[in-house]
């Protein structure tokens, strides 16, 4: 049982023309004119493949085959929204790997013992927060955060529903009853340069990551480059350069071979290059996928970043901009994807996740699976994403064996 | 010999109140409205005075006492314009200083053998560049100089000066032959905590920081920082991580104990919290007041960073924004202040200057003294900036005695 290669990769190229720019990536941002536009598009290819068209209240969009309204069903899914400047691959893969599924084994003629779903969830990348259709279906959004929910232009998720005659509140009805649902599967790129290095063919995901985000505060005091001395400096970036150039040792001595640990933003006021800074401000995001080992990696960085502060005579302050739990991926599933990957021959990995994808959501009310493409140099958020086309191939023919098992399919063929 | 202490303490507190701001300090940017009003201000004290009131081509200030238009003079110079929401003291406290002892010589009835003059410099804080008075005297200063000379608000120094009835050009016929001065002294706030640590009241400045100024990038890849595990990142900021926490061993080995090195501003690029830097680039300001050690310090840290950036798989550029050479005072007017300190029983303390001056652009064309007092906790560049009146007055009783011994005054007293 093999996917119409020619077809999924013919829907692939369709759909990275809506919000593509020439040299500038493709932007299909949430609710927007392009994302508008590649919503129209699915639903023409959910029909045009006699599959049922369902959309719910979280505008989430689903193909659907042997629908019946009771059974629990297999959903495949991911998004078909990009970040500003993304690539053709980020969730398009995914949503278009699922409907090929779906396509294929309806005009196959098999017979399924559950119905199977493949969803384009919406604003998973973030335009008004982000993993906005999953959380949804979840039943993890309250109404104060989809009144609340804004982009950076300060237009509210409410407002940019409206425009195209959308009831923002109505995503609280797409709240699914964890017994409607089997599994949830995701295929998507890896974003990362694991699986090219390693010279594996498909990523066989164990964990998705969880996080914390703080930002941070070294206080000191400002003064004159030229006229205090360096024994006589309460300079607040000492206290970053030294908290930095220790992460290494934090994360050997707290974390796991998977730990992650990046300083991507940092601001030294006053900012003037004639001027030591009496304030440094920056960003730390800590990933693991154990959440022993996070709660550890945070005490592990309280415990040096207050070290640093008295030893420099700095005081620290931090806020938790975000956490997000790690979530471990169905065992069995996991089996699954391995063995449909084994039938076909395929260098694989079992790994982590390090990115946040729409099935860290799913996983709180199914069993779920995630399987990886390699994405060529790690790249992803950016127009040179890119994955062979006989990866694809090959994992969307995985995600077909894995979906088949899953809903008890019999072939005729 | 003794200033009118009373009538200097009164000059101060009325100049500090033009350009002041309730609680944001005091904003006199050159040929700003409140510059203009200080300038008025002065000019009206000067005659007040019965000193003789002269102004170049720059717009330089100048009260004389005892001009013939041959004999070299001694002049005694700073500034008046501010920071925005700078202190009373930066600058102001040496043009009055100055203003004291012309009054209170030509009021004892002395007879001088030189002339003196005091001088306001045009534009020392920078709003076009900074050192505008003392560099068009100096006639260090270009036509393309001035005629490109802008404020961040992209006011052309040109359009200023007109804005009051001012050529900028003129600026150019504002030059001195260095055979007119016979010496020039600046008395200043040390803007920096040595004096006060170290229990002394005045500082004998004994040579002037030159620096160089470079803005560095290093550059490596931006990655997601959840994708992409420790080992295979190409982290920009490890690079200037490195680079600053080397810096005190760079000092230790190729600098001198007075040698000073700051990063006072940084900026990584994309600057997102959950992306790995691909580029870092910060400003990296070192002064010393010895050439050679500049040198040294240059070197070594080209080689430090080149090191860094192998070690790490990066590149690194830099573009040098400044070069400003280090200026030796005179060490005949060290010795006289030393002994004029002396002479009023003094705690003083010879030193560098950290900060730049228009007693670096003079020393140019003659040979320059430099008197400090203590900055209250080193404050400066800011409405917090203090002296003690006590300290104001011992110094203000050192000028007077260095420009009497200078223009080789007799007493009639």
């Amino acid at each position: 049982m093999r996917v119409d290669f020619a077809r999924l990769q013919s829907d692939i190229e369709a759909l990275s023309e809506i919000g593509r720019a020439s040299d500038r990536g493709i932007t299909r941002r949430a609710f927007s004119p392009s994302d508008m536009q590649a919503r129209a598009w699915l639903r023409d290819r959910i029909l045009a493949a006699e599959l049922d068209l369902y959309e719910d209240g979280a505008a989430n969009v689903h193909a659907r085959l042997g629908w019946d309204g009771e059974t629990p069903s297999v959903m495949i899914g991911s998004h078909i929204d990009t970040v500003p400047g993304g690539g053709p691959l980020d969730g398009a893969l995914g949503v278009l790997v699922g409907l090929e599924c779906l396509r294929r084994l309806r005009e196959l003629g098999c017979t399924l013992e559950r119905p199977l779903e493949s969803v384009a969830f919406s604003d998973e990348e973030g335009r008004f927060g982000g993993l906005f259709g999953s959380q949804a279906i979840a039943g993890v959004l309250s109404p104060a955060q989809i009144h609340q929910a804004r982009d950076l232009d300060n237009l509210s998720l409410v407002e940019a529903m409206a425009a195209h005659g959308l009831d923002a509140m109505q995503a609280l009805g797409a709240r699914r009853r964890p017994d409607s649902l089997a599994a949830y599967i995701e295929l998507h790129i890896e974003q990362g340069p694991v699986l090219e290095r390693r010279g594996a063919r498909l990523g066989v995901v164990e964990s998705i990551t969880g996080l914390f985000k703080w930002e941070v505060h070294m206080i000191g005091a400002p003064n004159h480059a030229g006229t205090t001395p360096m024994d006589l400096r309460n300079d607040a970036f000492t206290g970053l350069v030294e908290f930095a150039a220790a992460i290494p040792r934090l994360l050997e001595e707290n974390g796991a071979p998977q730990s992650r640990a990046t300083i991507g933003r940092v601001e030294l006021h006053p900012g003037a290059a004639n001027t030591v800074p009496g304030r440094a401000t920056w960003s730390l995001d800590v990933r693991d996928s154990d959440p022993q080992v996070l709660v550890e990696l945070g005490q592990a960085m309280r415990r040096s970043l207050s070290a640093i502060a008295r030893r420099h005579g700095l005081m620290f302050e931090f806020e938790v901009l975000s956490e997000v739990e790690p979530v471990a991926c169905d065992p069995a599933l996991v089996e699954l994807i391995d063995r449909c990957a084994a039938g076909l021959e395929l260098e694989r990995l079992r790994m982590p996740s390090g990115a946040v994808h729409d099935a860290q959501i799913m996983a709180r009310i199914t069993r779920t699976g995630m399987i990886f493409v390699p994405s060529l140099q790690g790249r992803s958020h950016s127009a040179a994403e890119w994955t062979d086309w006989a990866d694809i191939e090959a994992g969307a023919n995985v995600a077909l064996r894995v979906l088949a098992e899953l809903a008890g399919v019999s072939s005729p063929s």
